[in-house]
């Protein structure tokens, strides 16, 4: 097992990465300080690994909560789920919540311990690569709205984030390749060797090697760690993972939630921004197509859905969450390896990239 | 104008209470760092005072949004009304929102502000007695479920608090008087000599003595200032402000949201408070019969519903946010101008005050 701490001061936590970790109670029981406990999981998850959770909380007071499975379903009305159970079951503000599934689970999970009797505390137990690798890490929650993705939440960090890379066994072949997106990311953004080794590993990733699979998530998550550690609130650098997701949220809100998954709308939203960063002059041909063959290779999507107009783009980009006072601020690539935030960008080279005339 | 500083850090904000104050835009316009800002109120205060707070704003893109009026309303549904117009105005993180209106207008917009992309700024203006001596002040936000009172929320300080006492002209008698109960309670809390000055008062009170209302609205926010800087989040004194609040959260939820106003189910609740420190021999008769006197001066109800029996109290009660650990804790007086949090209670006592049996 390798640990990481992610250092906020008095919020901070451990990150637990190793095999069979769901089957170790000291590491999930010291986070629980009240005499009861409740999971939230999904259709899906719940019935693969619910009650292996649930044999580490035997002793206490504990119930779970199943939710639908999907980024479909990441809504207040889901969210209201959570609450009822929880009044339902009499659960106070000493309880904690276990989340057990992917990022939706994660993202309601920890904004329904944000809000609950305004504030409990919560454990992530990621069980995609996604988000292992970035969304329980970091503490951003909340739930989408009908006119703009993840536009409802707060900032509330987890006790501890654990995660049992053994689960990763039972992930579809879809959702594993998903993970990778923003495993790329984090190579894209500040660290061009982890961009050169992740192609070399690529085979050894889609087969699912323990060690390999390990080392990518430790690498991923120092990342996150060290982002968030410096900007928690997002005033500034931590706006940089969100490469890619400006246009990646546009095509997941368009297309419906669920129908594309985020990775792989982040994949193709990365090589829009490394197409714009080319028309910029700040990326080279070779650096765009070694980013176009990384994904392809990683079997993700690396151009936006035909039926998206630049329109369709710019309604949803819109309401992103990194304008600011009217102005749509955008993460490009300087080089493999560097990315910045900026509003000062060419119009046109943008409006030519979501025209798809390249 | 008065102004007192709630001191919480970096989070530290003003409160000014005075004449006018709303056709003050150099009290507004520092608080306001973006270029729009956004307006909620409801549809009995928006004719009354809307436009007078616009002009203030009139140099910067601005909208309202117009919520239904009560506590009926005061839920995740109404919570999303505020969003969508958020959205649809393609509203950014820097903009700040105006909560023009009473408690729930206050606690609606509060949590809006804490979870619209995470967190914008928002300003208190505060139009009812409750709202200005107690839900305006102090951060916490959020609305109610099917469940229980304000079980969904969070933590969230305003950047300013805009006590105009002028608005008070135009408020029902009876919110008044559900005003004056949160206004006797801090005096039954912490304070014997308001009490006795409340007691003197009370006909200036409800004849809405300008200065004497100043004054009364200037020290409840004094203690609630002191107590909420001391203990924000409620880990321990800060649940002295919730005296009569648990038997009065259960009447209002048993009842149906808005059938009792909150003041006069936390004025019955703290009645019942006394009841209870009287059985226990904490409280003699004659404090009793003071704090009913009292009370009834101003107008409101001693007693909780008649149709109301005990189970239906211990129902609503268990779900409490002061039941930690399945033990429910309660607020208790020992003397005028003392209160006590104790899960160290006879609950043979308890049962015969909600039985009412006395």
């Amino acid at each position: 097992m390798q640990t990481l701490e992610l250092d906020l001061g008095n919020r901070s936590y451990p990150i637990h990465i190793g095999r069979g970790l769901l089957s170790q109670p000291e590491l999930i029981l010291p986070h629980i300080h009240g005499a009861s406990c409740v999971t939230v999981s999904n259709e899906t998850v719940a019935p693969l690994y619910l009650s292996q959770l649930e044999q580490n909380i035997a002793a206490l007071k504990h119930s779970a909560v199943v939710l639908p499975d999907g980024e479909a379903f990441k809504n207040l009305e889901t969210i209201n789920l959570i609450y009822t159970h929880l009044l339902e079951q009499h659960v106070d503000r000493k309880t904690t919540l276990l989340a057990l599934g992917g990022g939706v689970v994660g993202d309601m999970c920890g904004f329904a311990a944000a809000s609950y009797q305004r504030g409990v505390n919560f454990i992530q137990i990621p069980t995609t690569l996604l988000s292992m690798v970035d969304s329980s890490v970091g503490g951003k929650t909340g739930v989408n709205h009908a006119l703009g993705k993840n536009m409802i939440g707060a900032f509330y960090q987890p006790q501890c984030v654990l995660i049992d890379t053994d689960v990763l066994s039972t992930l579809d072949d879809r959702e594993l390749s998903a993970g990778l997106a923003e495993v790329i990311k984090y190579g894209l953004i500040r660290d061009v060797e982890f961009l050169h080794w992740l192609d070399d590993q690529m085979d050894n990733l889609l087969a699912r090697d323990p060690d390999v699979m390990a080392e990518a998530i430790f690498r991923s998550c120092q990342h996150k760690a060290e982002v968030v550690a410096a900007d928690e609130f997002e005033a500034d650098q931590r706006a940089l993972l969100n490469l890619g997701h400006t246009f990646g949220h546009a095509i997941e809100s368009a297309m419906g939630y669920g129908n594309w998954l985020h990775g792989e709308a982040v994949a193709a939203g990365m090589v829009m921004a490394a197409e714009h960063s080319l028309l910029m002059g700040w990326l080279d041909t070779d650096e765009v197509e070694f980013i176009r063959r990384l994904l392809i290779k990683a079997r993700l999507p690396v151009a936006p859905p035909e039926s998206m107009s630049s329109d369709d783009f710019m309604r949803y980009m819109s309401v992103d969450k990194k304008v600011l006072d009217g102005t749509l601020r955008l993460i490009l690539m300087k080089g493999l390896g560097e990315s910045v935030i900026t509003a000062d960008f060419d119009p046109a080279a943008l409006q030519r990239v979501l025209a798809r005339d390249l």
